[in-house]
């Protein structure tokens, strides 16, 4: 029996209608995860029986003929992968304030303003690999070996209780690809990944066209950001192949204490759940907080420690990003060999960089990461002092990361629909663009980053201020009314 | 009914057996597609109702509980990723002749020995990237642009008749990357790619652990690698997403002249059959051979060409590659945005290179790219002539890259068994080591690179044809024996 329908691998496509299946399948998935993110993903889960699938095919086979025509289409992957911010942002019609000059509180590139730069050393280190013309070659899939030596070195704090091996070290091309690999090693499509809402929608471009399941937990802005367990453990289910830790985090500028994360090691603990740490922010907190990694602090679970170059050394286009191996009993079994097996695929970041690693990570100094906390820090606080005074506004001071999120009480703003509504008039009126909380699933919130320079923070506070004391509104029945001021754009 | 199983989205998994489904269909795939190359691929194929499936598996669906101890596993896609070189190369027993130096005759790093540099123009144009500190920051997630305005010109050759947008320029972490994503664009799972054999071996890499299908059509060394399109076409059905061309090829130096090519197309166009042009060694053809990038020669099929630093620029390690999209007759359709979407996974590749680019594509002379033509030329002719020689191989005289092919007649190597051994012993015996042909699917080949100082090639010369004197047999009753020898390593 001429069966080519492999398990994991047969096709839904019939001559006449090419793409009904997957876009069917797309609907349903996007409205569950994307537009209705209050609504928790659903808790029953099932599993098929392989062999009674196989034969349900095997029956269904029916011959079919050539193509009469062009019909290229995209592959489900390629539809199915999608950046959330530009695509929220490409729907805004903003027409900044000519009167204004804009100040673009969004970007999340730290280095656009020139007011935070790579080190002298950093840039030396680079300087020194290209002039010995020595890493113009391939690597190998992993990346250098001594790169990945500093590395490991780099990483002590992650487990300082023993000796990470250059061996648990995997060279990436910037921290994305890190993620990318850690969710496609663990999760085949039907499973589910536990991810942070708000969170960097990044997890979701990586998982969705590979028909991986995001499933939110909550973060609590009452709680600074912590994590609502009881939620988070409520989503685990047998198909959950990993629960995915971003601190210090993006959106929120939340830091965990070790409390917190040992209560969040004891679930995947109890679930038998690998986890992925998004550290790209590690060492990034504000004074008298304090960054404990995640994998310091368990023997037991697995971790995947995700980190890079990126925002500590402020080189985001410098794609130099890795993932760090934390398994101490031999849980990931053929993961680990898996994660390696994707190296393959497109052979890892630039060699310059990766022949500058040991001199970057190593001759640094403090006083460079210092200034730039100090820098970010007096930008948090002084976002936070002005914009607290702000009637209908509540940020939430962050404790590291490089954002702060600001919660509006979009009932008092009649004019304003949502988060996204508030942001494009915003950009209309005062010329200050902030990325609203959707981008990360978390209406009726915005983001700012604090890495403009500090005037800009500060001219931005004013003008949000002059933008929510026009559209703010005491009295509460203005709520009763705010339905039927949704559709026009009503300005007071 | 909580459908959670999307369309093309379920998993294969109980908790008693984790990895039967996807272990079974490995199995049956790779002893397709690897073990048995001469056999040609099944051409019977089908589809499937999406509706019936769908209520198969609703029917089918079972409540399951939570895991009761730690079972994680390797995704599909991770334990399908392999490096075929490195896993024939690995299962090699190895122990060079101590007395004689090694020759690595096998590895495809044109940098390694140091015969062969980076144009100071290149070198330079990256330092003057680094001074100017100016290229930390993200690229747009499908490059700078200003890279990708400068590849586009660099590119012209593609499509003379018709400028080059910026906007038809994707630029990706190396050539790998380009490849990646053309794939994954363009074919679903169940789908096939038809890629040549001989041929890259990354292509099945990339293909195999999405489950798409690699369908191979032989290119033929009689006939200098021309490609059998009788047998090509016969390969291609409505599952058939792609035609993969490499040319000038890996492994064989094939150049493919405007007549050919054309013949390929006129099979693209009868099938409406999108072209993935592999074009690294563009430009990389010897003295009075012709190279023709294959978009040049249609308006109808469209061709997705990838590219990159890496060979001609000799930079492997740097990870600059890029794809160019041909489409005239807006064919690709949705496959277009699909490749883009796909750019927002990992944001591309370096920096640094993007900002050196402009420089390097306009200022590296054409003086030093007939250097390098010129050394290989040079090493192709020399072992060209020496092992035309040697009883038993049979060398074809490449036209370009940077590799040739040597056929083995096994059958009077009667202590031999196979290309993979014939390896196996020279290294053993010689210290010469060349990839066996069957890294690239074609048993009974030997391949050697061109890019190493001419001293080696010329040494190794004598050693392969003093090898193969020792093990040669005329008498052709040696084939009959033939078998019978296979499993002891009987030495003469």
């Amino acid at each position: 029996m001429p069966i080519t329908v492999a398990n994991e691998g047969f096709k839904f496509q019939s001559s006449s209608n090419n793409n009904s299946s997957s876009s069917g399948s797309s609907g349903s998935r996007s409205s569950s995860n994307a537009t209705s993110p209050a609504t928790p993903p659903p808790t029953v889960h099932h599993h098929v029986n392989v062999d009674l699938v196989d034969a349900a095919l095997a029956a269904m086979e029916v011959p079919t003929g050539k193509r009469t025509g062009w019909q290229v289409q995209s592959s489900f992957l390629a539809r199915h992968t999608h950046n959330m911010i530009r695509g929220i942002v490409e729907s805004l019609k903003m027409k900044p304030n000519p009167e204004k000059p804009m100040i673009p509180l969004s970007i999340g590139d730290p280095t656009i303003f020139g007011n935070l730069k790579a080190s002298d050393e950093t840039m030396k280190a680079v300087l020194k690999a290209v002039e010995g013309a020595k890493f113009n070659g391939y690597a190998g899939s992993m990346g250098h070996d001594a790169a990945r030596q500093a590395i490991a070195k780099y990483s002590a704090h992650q487990r300082p209780d023993m000796e990470i091996s250059p061996n648990d070290v995997v060279i990436t091309s910037g921290c994305s690809a890190a993620l990318e690999m850690c969710i496609l090693a663990l999760a085949d499509r039907g499973q589910n990944v536990l991810v942070p809402r708000p969170g960097f929608c990044l997890y979701k471009t990586l998982a969705e066209g590979m028909n991986i399941e995001i499933r939110y937990y909550d973060l609590l802005p009452d709680q600074e950001w912590r994590a609502d367990l009881k939620q988070m453990e409520s989503l685990i289910d047998e198909n959950t192949a990993a629960l995915l830790i971003n601190n210090p985090g993006n959106p929120c500028g939340s830091v965990y204490d070790a409390d917190h994360l040992k209560r969040m090691i004891d679930i995947c603990e109890r679930h038998y759940l690998p986890i992925i740490a998004d550290e790209i922010y590690e060492h990034f907190v504000f004074p008298d907080v304090e960054y404990v990694a995640i994998s310091s602090l368990t023997h037991e679970v697995p971790v995947l420690t995700c980190g890079g170059l990126t925002k500590r050394f402020l080189v985001p286009g410098w794609r130099t990003g890795w993932v760090i191996v934390h398994d101490r009993k031999q849980r990931l079994g053929d993961a680990v060999n898996g994660l390696k097996n994707l190296c393959g695929r497109i052979l890892g970041s630039n060699t310059i960089v990766q022949g500058a690693l040991p001199d970057i990570l190593v001759k640094t100094p403090q006083s460079y990461f210092d200034g730039v906390i100090e820098l970010l820090h007096s930008n948090a606080l002084m976002a936070y002092r002005a914009l607290k005074k702000v009637r209908g506004l509540n940020p939430v001071m962050p404790k590291g990361a490089m954002y702060m999120m600001i919660g509006i009480s979009i009932e008092h703003f009649p004019a304003l629909k949502d988060d996204v509504h508030f942001v494009q008039e915003m950009v209309n009126e005062q010329s200050v663009f902030c990325l609203p909380g959707s981008c990360f699933q978390c209406p009726n919130f915005i983001r700012i980053v604090l890495t403009v320079p500090a005037e800009m923070i500060e001219e931005s506070c004013v003008r949000i201020a002059e933008f929510c004391e026009l559209h703010y509104k005491k009295d509460t029945r203005a709520f009763i009314e705010h339905s039927t001021l949704l559709d026009g754009s009503v300005n007071f």
